[in-house]
């Protein structure tokens, strides 16, 4: 019934599983089955870190959402998510050499979703959360990379914070300024927005320079409506104490982050900072359009493949447990996150344009230069097993 | 440090996944990826049994173990289990061109691997439990098959089960012998005993010549230290009131079927009747080796793939899970069972001889042959989406 190329493509998914060994005689079924397989068994059975050489897991990753948050969908659950889950898989593969499995939970409860995880964690080398609203994220992330022996990685909050620190560094360098002296805006506290602030301040920006916006407004410690991850955010930035709306955080930025499926009015960009900086990334329709921001920014860039500039998670995830995985690592820290975004923005650094500020999605330099750069910052860091 | 031919082909595991579209342009990329992606979704999100067309999940099974019961080996957890989980995924691809992904679970408590199971459920077409042990597999299978729309299957169980029905079927074929006549001790009151023993009496054998063992001697209903699944057996079987061990359960009997793992004395198998049957199928060393059981009896198997007549559940799981994601099946019944098991016999029941009751574990023609009969059984039995 449907027949345009998008569902044409869909039908019958877009993944397989395959065997990467022989199974045509006897011979073959009696090594990679009974009886021979079971001198593997008793080997990891003996030593369990033999299931890293042994085994799929070291390679695997499993690609795990509740449906709640998708795309810009919402809520839509676990079967309408599964082919965006198997497209990350197709994602991973490609540009990562992961084999990546898409698990659709049943379930969004919290403790539901951690007990599921933490069930099926000895079957991957990995855990890539995705698609799970926040605040509900934040301890779901938090509580399994404690648990569990392998990286947890929720891609909307640090693919996303990665590759927009690695173009706010490259737009910096572009227009000759420092990230400690910017002033940013940043327009929404989801996953992505608390992930962000967090990773630009790590990467160098200066907190007190920073001002978040939810729906209700800007972030400030005098509201009493934040808990959590909001409520950090109020201690840590806008130190000047703004109040009211994005207008107000907008006044005299340099830089304005959108991550809130919103839209921002023009006269409130228009009270930016003169040759600012605008990340509008809401998908479909970016907060602003890129023809409005051009008016007021000197680079512009949106989470949109038809204009320039696109902020792609692909660019830091395959990258981000390619590198993770080949080093064993137990967990993703902040120092391989900021690894992960100085590497793709070093990528384009000798090449650099307003209208290139990172590298295409499908640049294949960026993920062996990710995983390079994610392994040594796991090395330093002391997490590989 | 391993070097062998097993170690040798197990580096790096079994199993890819692996993409079914291409991803070489950005337009590749928008197709199967966002922003076309979400057109998908939308149309699920609106249709669920759309999951069916436009995802991988109609065509993709877990394999499920807690790796309590591993071949042979035992309780040997669920990282050690994983080599045996990947050689079943090769297997449901090589013969039932099924997509299986392993599931070795952190837990082997019956209530937490239900809720794990029910939570990543929307992500599979069916459920391959594997390898857990007894008596908690028949709480697990029964629980999530009644719980979940799509086919739930302990193949320990009822994967051997089939194929000793079918096995059974043309060996008294052969023998000129009907199935209600056929007195039939069984030694081994595990997962695979329990199911043995209701899908022989399904099958055509009559209860009352039944007679189970277990590791303490013939389950008869005076015994008080029975209950559950060994408590049905006692009431569903050996009317006469035998008692004793495996020597008393033999003496007269036409049939002995060994899944027990342990070993039985010669002078217990010579009791047997006169132009018998044995399959002792104990891996990797059977009940009865060949050599001896072929001097009592005059039909042999063993679950061996040196010797003749291998009972392999290879014959069995690959098409009964084609079969039943082909028809949308929400459960396999025990007419699609006894229906897998007839079509298997009928594989080679022109071409019947003492050494070739059933098919060797690589004939190409078993899978479609058995998936066929599934789903007219399916249809037949009225389970099918």
């Amino acid at each position: 019934m449907h027949s345009d190329p998008v569902f044409d493509l869909h039908r019958g998914g877009k993944l397989a599983v395959v065997s990467t060994v022989p199974l045509a005689t006897r011979e073959d079924l009696s090594l990679a089955y009974t009886p021979g397989v079971a001198e593997v068994c008793r080997a990891i059975a003996a030593d369990e870190s033999l299931v890293d050489e042994y085994t799929w897991v070291s390679h695997t990753v499993a690609v795990v959402t509740d449906g709640s948050a998708v795309l810009g969908l919402g809520n839509i659950g676990p079967r309408a998510a599964m082919p965006v889950m198997e497209g990350k898989a197709v994602l991973f593969k490609q540009f990562g050499g992961v084999d990546a499995v898409p698990i659709c939970l049943a379930t969004q409860d919290v403790e539901e979703i951690i007990a599921a995880v933490t069930a099926l964690a000895p079957s991957f080398g990995g855990i890539n959360l995705e698609d799970i609203s926040a605040p509900r994220c934040f301890e779901v992330e938090r509580r399994l990379a404690d648990a569990l022996p392998i990286p947890v990685f929720h891609d909307d909050q640090h693919g996303t914070a990665i590759v927009v620190l690695a173009a706010l560094r490259n737009a910096a360098q572009l227009l000759d300024r420092k990230l400690g002296d910017l002033r940013v805006a940043i327009s929404g506290a989801g996953a992505a927005g608390v992930a962000v602030t967090h990773m630009l301040i790590a990467g160098g920006v200066n907190a007190e320079h920073v001002v978040v916006c939810d729906s209700r407004g800007i972030i400030h410690s005098g509201r009493s409506d934040i808990a959590g991850a909001k409520a950090k955010l109020a201690a840590l930035t806008n130190t000047e104490g703004r109040t009211g709306g994005i207008a107000e955080a907008l006044r005299g930025a340099d830089v304005l982050i959108g991550v809130s499926g919103g839209s921002i009015p023009d006269d409130a960009v228009a009270g930016m900072a003169p040759r600012g900086i605008v990340f509008a990334m809401a998908n479909p329709t970016p907060e602003v359009v890129p023809e409005v921001a051009s008016r007021y920014a000197a680079v512009v860039a949106t989470g949109r493949s038809d204009y320039p500039n696109q902020i792609n998670n692909v660019l830091a995830f395959p990258g981000v447990f390619r590198g993770a995985l080949d080093v064993r690592a137990t967990r993703v820290t902040e120092g391989m996150k900021l690894a992960a975004a100085e590497a793709i923005a070093a990528v384009v650094a000798d090449e650099l344009r307003s209208d290139a500020i990172v590298p295409s999605p499908l640049d294949p330099r960026v993920a062996p230069a990710v995983a390079d750069a994610v392994k040594a910052a796991a090395v330093r860091d002391g997490v590989v097993r």
